[in-house]
């Protein structure tokens, strides 16, 4: 019996994917303020650019995954009150403030800039995390029969949030490899998914 | 006998939640247009910008706590009219408005920026106050049954208004006093929530 | 019998409103770029800046009322078809236009620049009547029963387009004049609507 | 049987259409920075921001064109899976990068921006014609019936990627005539059209 979504819960989610389609699209706006010296080739423009490229595919990656992950969080939901509504102005705060450390990295990566943007993205996760494990907790919010689903959602932002801490860790004493090693956000994925398959045959 | 809702009220909320969604993530902007001195550390970034970083937490906390008066405020609205979607217009005029002394204010709190600041959010608030009395006082534009949720957001916006208003008079002797007395905003909602409960029972 | 709206008239609508409100809300980027001297009060903010906030102000308006007219002549559309998607699609391109002129007329009302706002809102206002004259005469897009409600449409976006026509010749002689004359809209509206009760009560 | 839509495609789409109203609208963001100079008219600022005034109506066009592409392409689907959801997060990453080439071209044509575009374009093009050509293959995700209109698309995609191909080759040899080349998209979605119309009668 799968019962109707709340109105509230509807206008939740229209309103984040509002503000995480402005964020997503907004990483390009510093890429648009390039005004290129006289005579300058492509070639020009994208190696002196080269961070700024980076930083713009590595964020969009980022925000499009994570908006992918709430949307799966946030498919099961039915009932809204002010705990989950409090969790995701968080998150969106987080989301709407990724653009911000996107462009420290632009500008370069010492100084602490990667360790800054891999906490942000921490902070994005261990949300994730605590969002997962609310709705796991709350059944009466989720018509009981997507507790499974939400405890699937808690595992896999757990590994999310491992794998972002060995790379912050990582960046801490060398930022290039840091933000490389938010690679083992993919092999992470793949474990948990086992992990969870693993836990349905058992069950 | 919940009605269903108008196409035109549905188009509207959609179109508020968009306007608020922007509004809300456009406050980052600024803060990704600092270009970082050469060996600038996270650490002198943070100083430097920590009147903007403060603006941006107290913008986005604002506009989110507004957003969701927002939809509890037009929840039970089923039927539209002219009067309605100006007080709307008005509403989402000043939350636009917002990030004009949002900016003032990451400049530096004196000169009358933080009375600007507290006033518009005045405006907004005064905006709340206007639409819930005119629901409360509108039963057909809500088929009735929400005129009692609609009373209490007069409650609770009128408390809001009061709380603004000390906080604005208290900016014109402080301006960064002032900004913090806009905390006494969650004791007034505590207030005015026992106020409604009270009247609920005693009804 | 209402019919349904296509899912193409749905989502045709929901990205137009998209559109708008980010154009809306683009407004106020230019005064969040405000940099106050040293020890500028909020006095000397406003006066510097007073064509910048007088541009927002008419342009929000405009903006607003633009959507309102919008919303009011989709809604009785229930069949999509690529003339209506054309008009539609030249009808936001003026609108996202609109922020150009605004920030010219922002920096002086001289050398044309009147004349080009007000040019701008003709655009708008032309196609607004030529989506109502197309819809009053393809009843097969609306079911038949809106034909009433597009004629009235196409009267007062006739009346919106003498006045605006009047604005702009005035413009080319007086621009602090022929903007000042836009608030002909205002009483032209009235008329329309009073031409259209009467039509309706000889029909 | 026309089944419903699962709400993962209903917020992906929603999610679609915000991101590419955004990324249209921000076009005009780079022409509201202009301050012109003092006496300057209307005229000088039309010829000095020429440049800046046709890559805004060329990328406005090409966005609308491909939104309205997107709508189609989409109507018919009914179920989510993973590998259409990226195939969609590549064609968004494509458009919100759109604005970075838009603004190379504004500045100037020559030294490969117009083939940075056209390539641009060339992208998303052919992220068209993978997402027809998947729903094609798939018709366990469009209900089956829709397998004979993702056909049709995958023909006009084809099309378009040639037109855009030839664009390019051309761009390499002479930049304006590779941008005026784009036209050849209206005959080739012509002739895809009649071919579409003669396959369908010959089936």
């Amino acid at each position: 019996m799968a019962h109707e979504r709340e109105a509230d819960v509807d206008r939740t989610i229209v309103f984040s994917d509002g503000v995480v389609a402005i964020a997503i699209t907004l990483l390009i706006l510093p890429l648009t303020e390039i005004h290129p010296a006289e005579h300058a080739t492509l070639a020009d423009i994208v190696v002196e650019n080269s961070a700024a490229l980076g930083a713009f595919a590595l964020s969009f990656a980022v925000i499009a995954n994570y908006w992918t992950i709430h949307r799966d969080l946030f498919g099961p939901l039915r009932r809204y009150n002010r705990r989950i509504g409090l969790l995701n102005m968080f998150w969106l705060a987080a989301i709407v403030f990724l653009p911000f450390p996107t462009a420290l990295i632009a500008e370069g990566i010492d100084g602490g800039f990667a360790a800054f943007y891999i906490g942000t993205l921490l902070a994005v996760s261990v949300l994730n995390l605590l969002i997962a494990n609310y709705l796991a907790n709350h059944s009466e919010l989720t018509d009981g029969e997507a507790a499974a689903e939400s405890r699937r959602h808690v595992v896999a932002s757990a590994f999310s949030v491992g794998a972002i801490l060995i790379a912050l860790i990582i960046s801490l004493f060398s930022p290039s490899i840091g933000l490389l090693a938010l690679l083992l956000l993919f092999p992470a994925q793949v474990i948990a998914g086992r992990m969870n398959r693993a836990r349905q045959v058992s069950a």
